[in-house]
């Protein structure tokens, strides 16, 4: 049995998942690898910090480049998160002939296209199945049993902490900053959780899954998107009352070589699978053209799920090593296709929309025939007094391209009973 | 690039989606496979069949061992069925020199350590994605990204015809011989059904999710299971009340080194996210030490979807032609740890149990007192008045081994009263 050396950059929260799983379940791991695999350097921010988890100290070091240039190591797993640095460090490794193994979703999303080529040009290997949805298989499922399928669509929830902050919001009556605190409290949520809350770090996410999944790269910088931090605890007891639960999405959809995607706060049917992915769960709903639709279901986050994903890929390159590499991984950058799809961040959908109407006879009629003549059918309305003088109104349209929308709402709004457009949210059709 | 020529055994409704993937989905296979994958021949009945599918009729043959003996073919794809006739082509094919790929549940549960072993001595690959839950990757998964896992628990709906039944029955309350049929008219259940409803495909399909999940082959015949034709719509009305929805499980867990398993119509309670897999849907839900709770849902048979595996599977084989190939496949055959695993069937479990009670009063206070005797907790009891002389009385029971749930049980039918037990059903928890 061949001998891996691994060197892992980090031992934060995932780096020490990944240091037990490679420990504990040694036997079983040796046997799929065909490896005997040891942790040979550990690259920490200071060597004598007090640590819950025991580490041999003579293995750690504040140097990463005794890590990255020890011949004897073979892997490289970048666990340190941020961007300059992971990718500097990860550029370094695979240029010096080491595989790399990553869960940095932002240095792939940002870096990916041109360290694939790296890796390519080197003959190494650069997996990142940890990036996306955690301990959820979805990069290696499509690159892997899935890959015959064309996919049609893929749709995530990907971001656990903004997962959880509307289930608490929906579960138990709760105000955003409430469920936000709360969040926060359970570790949830970081301190700053501006990347989570404004759907930044599902962006990334959606990049690395539309690499995969269609063979484009669209930068996570273009991907239109909006957060969840203007849902209010109205919103999401409407949806509730018309069927929906409201999910922050990461979606994209091929319609005949158009390629529609986005992150939004989306009222999702309560039939949809994705409706009951609760709390810091994650789910990956994909429609391929064999095999129809599937959906994933797991932890998207934490120590142990994410290390998880980083050793099954530890796995896969200690399988690969020695042998004739190149022929049998999956094809290194993915196969761009780009020419061939047409990249649109918006297009037609179904919406909610929720005014803020003064209590006259009337005002509903004329916002319908608004609706109505520019073209926008609506599915439903629902009228709720609150026992004041202004009331919500709340409509589902059907599917409308966005500037129709912003027409006749622009219409709308000159009609002096229209107080207020409280909000505008899609649904998934 | 490399050429791979394929033979096809059997072109039924899993061959025609094979063959409709394979050449559809050419271009993006090839760029997977690193190779251009050929069909060369394929096995019919008949040839001059009329066929809704487009295929020259030169490549069809009605003699297996033209194709098995053909030295151009590279992989026997084997999707006849059956156990006796597949069996023989699978091994001829294996001891021949060529890979196998295989839908073949039956097969692999019944013959597939011998099988694995020839695959080994002749160094072949024998891959059967497709073997269980159709489209759903899951042995790819927990062989590959999962694989650094100790799984402790897996629980599926492997079976597409039950779950659409069971799924008609509640929720068009139906009883069982008329959801049969309807499944019977749309295609979800053959003219014979008994293997399906009396859970032996679950069963075939459970054997091989233990042997990747756990390391031991458990002959399906000694697996302990019920199927469904004695449900009632009663049964899964009161399920409903208590918060359930009735599933039939095919669930193995590891407990300390006891292996728990089993085949049964379980109540589901609502909260699970088993519980919302309906129709023809398939799930498995699977718990890893590392990676937590991960759900898999998706089509578990069809033409389309199980191609779809058998895709997946062809392309694996076609990646590793020509390369080292043991070294980077999957251990074959399984490592086995019978030794370490003290296989049991039966163990605790909660219960729902139905009984018909003359409405005497007392006699409800009789039956749990019976209950407390013999050490079993009640969870909850609801009695129906039906404007009869008898009711039906259930009770939704705690944890109890089952000799203390009979002993309970022969004590409670000597009470006149007690009219008939109804049904008794195990309860997921």
């Amino acid at each position: 049995m061949k001998n891996v050396k691994v060197g892992l950059l980090g031992l934060g929260n995932v780096g020490k998942g990944t240091y037990k799983i490679l420990t504990q379940n040694s036997e079983k791991i040796s046997v799929f690898s065909n490896s005997k695999i040891d942790i040979a350097k550990i690259l920490v921010s200071d060597v004598n910090k007090k640590r819950d988890i025991d580490v041999p100290k003579d293995i750690l070091t504040t140097d990463a480049y005794q890590i990255i240039n020890d011949p004897q190591i073979d892997v490289i797993v970048e666990l340190l998160g941020g961007i300059d640095t992971a990718y500097e460090y990860i550029k370094a490794s695979l240029e010096s002939g080491k595989h790399v193994v990553t869960a940095n979703k932002a240095v792939i999303a940002t870096h990916g296209m041109e360290l694939m080529n790296i890796a390519k040009e080197n003959r190494v290997l650069l997996l990142h199945e940890a990036s996306v949805a955690g301990g959820i298989p979805i990069i290696t499922a499509m690159m892997k049993p899935l890959c015959g399928n064309e996919f049609q669509e893929i749709i995530g929830i990907v971001n656990g902490t903004t997962n959880y902050i509307l289930t608490q919001m929906s579960e138990n009556n709760m105000e955003y900053e409430v469920a936000l605190k709360q969040a926060q409290e359970k570790g949830f949520a970081e301190a700053d959780p501006t990347s989570d809350v404004e759907g930044e770090d599902a962006a990334y996410k959606l990049t690395i899954l539309m690499l995969i999944a269609f063979g484009v790269y669209v930068d996570p910088k273009i991907i239109p998107r909006e957060g969840i931090t203007k849902i209010s605890k109205e919103d999401i007891e409407f949806a509730s009352q018309f069927g929906y639960k409201l999910k922050l999405l990461a979606g994209a959809k091929n319609s005949s070589g158009r390629l529609k995607y986005y992150v939004y706060p989306t009222l999702v049917p309560d039939s949809h699978p994705l409706a009951s992915v609760n709390n810091e769960f994650n789910a990956l709903f994909i429609k391929g053209d064999a095999v129809g639709e599937l959906m994933f279901y797991g932890k998207g986050a934490g120590s142990m799920p994410t290390g998880s994903a980083v050793v099954g890929d530890v796995v896969s390159v200690a399988k690969c090593i020695g042998t004739d590499l190149l022929d049998v991984t999956p094809s290194q950058p993915y196969p761009i296709t780009e020419e061939e799809l047409e990249l649109t961040g918006e297009s037609k959908s179904m919406y909610y929309i929720n005014f803020l109407v003064g209590d006259e006879p009337g005002a509903l009629g004329k916002v319908s025939t608004t609706f109505g003549n520019h073209g926008i059918s609506i599915q439903s309305v629902m009228q709720r007094s609150r026992g004041l003088a202004d009331v919500p109104v709340v409509y589902i349209l059907h599917e409308t391209k966005r500037y129709q929308l912003d027409d006749a709402l622009a219409e709308i709004t000159q009609n002096k009973y229209v107080k207020e457009i409280t909000s505008i949210l899609r649904v998934l059709s």
